[in-house]
């Protein structure tokens, strides 16, 4: 093996980075104190060299996606996140500069966000490089945003520009070759570097009926709502919040509506209001420089339809509509 | 994929396993509620095919395993378990019927222990099959027992025996063939499914000074005792406690007590506490029908010694003396 022991590992790259609660990783589990009336949240996700990212990634940002798409869990409950506790089981060609560079990234992000690692494992594998993270926060007791109680009548916003994580894979593949650089560099951005929507989250507590994080496109995500409210919704798809450079791969051809519809990887919110939220709405969308953007609204009937400019079905595809 | 979809494994197999605050494993993230005055105990560890366990092992075994072995991380600090959290990833050639076992497995540790499946997450890899617990649980704050908190006087005490796990591994791999059968037995089960000590963790608490489980073996987790408290330790290797099976191994010139004294995988309790806790200990052992063996004792002076039954120090070999 090219990496040294999995002590020398630990002190060298990973208790730099251990916060309060940690223990200085040297202890059998973290300890870590909630505040008073509030409740723990925890959310945790895995991501596999060859499935979920690439070996020639550059590692920072492998770890920085790695920690956001948890943060954006939390996120979606409203949470504001206490720290995380990380799992990598690494393959014996694993370069120490990997790790070096990986945990850079980690440690960058935990600037950002103001939050310590909290523990962890680290394994040798015969297999791919893989990393769980595992995201923990807290939110006001009983206050945390669900998918499950979206309400008919409410309205269906979504913040941010949808699509963008989509079309950032297509150039990460290769695509958008036409287009300019700085919006082919904005697509792969997206792409690669999610924006947990954290603030917002926290400021739709109390005023959100429903929330969730994009992760598996507008659709999906939308359907998971419907599904746990057991309710329906429409959305109109010429409200869709697309940047300018979603909209000139559109245009150049190589992008569609309907991908940004259906399109995973953006991890904005998602979220239901009823309908006299709409000015604090405004006032959070102007205070946080983040647009939020009404897509529809939610009804008694179970089903989602999403309707083009002319009002009729738009046909998403196998992938993108689900019956329930 | 032998398998079903991520959504139908999570509906068939999953789903039943959830319990309160996992939001049926259809949200974002789990919402727990600690105990008003507890602070959350948070423990993560990972289990992988061809490196911790064996691809013919029972998969009820390696799932109790798994999750047994971050329940013992929170007895090591006093905590009471409240769930955890679970990823798989799976191997594209993953059998349903060993998911169903797997989970079964599951579901029979989740009686004994009291807990429920809170969240988690389902990949495929193409690598081997792992499995990443994060279990967490609870303990009165500023009360969790740390490692690094043991005082030269100190008395060190472990529970139960020794050497079982080792052992275990050496039967699993075929040895102590000569071994009456439920002896051979005994060791392998003490090696597959090891017992969290929870209810002794949890008495502990305001009487050990500081504790760890015993993983990787007595030497090097008293190493890390002492490390981390700044003192040392002697003890007297003839004061081991032993199991009748792991006294027949030794006997039959297939393991010996310098085995017992390195070899991991024990999950007993290893703890340190002041001479006047004897008496509450002595209770503790008959109330719980465990043994606690009195093996040495904290001094000041940085080091681990293990004395034989002369007093002099055992070789222990590379892996389990430890300089620091």
């Amino acid at each position: 093996m090219s990496l040294p022991s999995e002590f020398e590992l630990i002190r060298r790259y990973f208790a730099p980075l251990a916060g309060p609660g940690s223990l200085g990783l040297t202890d059998d589990a973290a300890v870590l104190e909630p505040r008073p009336g509030w409740s723990l949240v925890a959310t945790t996700d895995t991501v596999i060299a060859g499935v979920h990212f690439l070996n020639h990634d550059p590692p920072d940002l492998v770890a920085r996606k790695a920690l956001r798409v948890n943060l954006s869990d939390l996120a979606a409950m409203g949470a504001e996140p206490l720290g995380y506790l990380l799992v990598t089981a690494l393959p014996a060609s694993t370069d120490e500069g990997w790790i070096a560079r990986f945990t850079r990234g980690l440690s960058q992000d935990q600037a950002e966000f103001a939050i310590p690692l909290l523990g962890g494992d680290t394994a040798s594998t015969p297999g791919p490089l893989s990393l769980t993270i595992t995201a923990l926060g807290q939110v006001e007791s009983g206050r945390a945003l669900l998918r499950s109680t979206g309400r008919p009548g409410d309205r269906v916003y979504v913040s941010g520009t949808l699509g963008d994580g989509a079309f950032g894979l297509k150039v990460a593949k290769g695509g958008g070759a036409d287009l300019p650089g700085p919006a082919r560099a904005y697509l792969l951005d997206r792409y690669r570097l999610p924006r947990p929507r954290l603030a917002l989250g926290r400021k739709l507590v109390g005023l959100a009926s429903a929330a969730i994080d994009v992760s598996d496109g507008l659709a999906a995500d939308l359907g998971h709502v419907c599904e746990a409210s057991g309710v329906g919704a429409v959305v109109e798809a010429a409200r869709l919040p697309l940047s300018p450079a979603a909209r000139a791969i559109i245009e150049a051809g190589e992008g569609s509506l309907v991908e940004a519809v259906t399109g995973g990887d953006d991890y904005e919110l998602l979220f239901t209001a009823p309908a006299e939220a709409k000015p604090s709405l405004a006032h959070i969308a102007a205070e946080l420089d983040l647009p939020l953007t009404r897509l529809g609204e939610i009804r008694a009937e179970p089903g989602l339809a999403v309707l083009d400019a002319e009002g009729r079905p738009l046909a998403l595809g196998v992938g993108g509509y689900r019956h329930f």
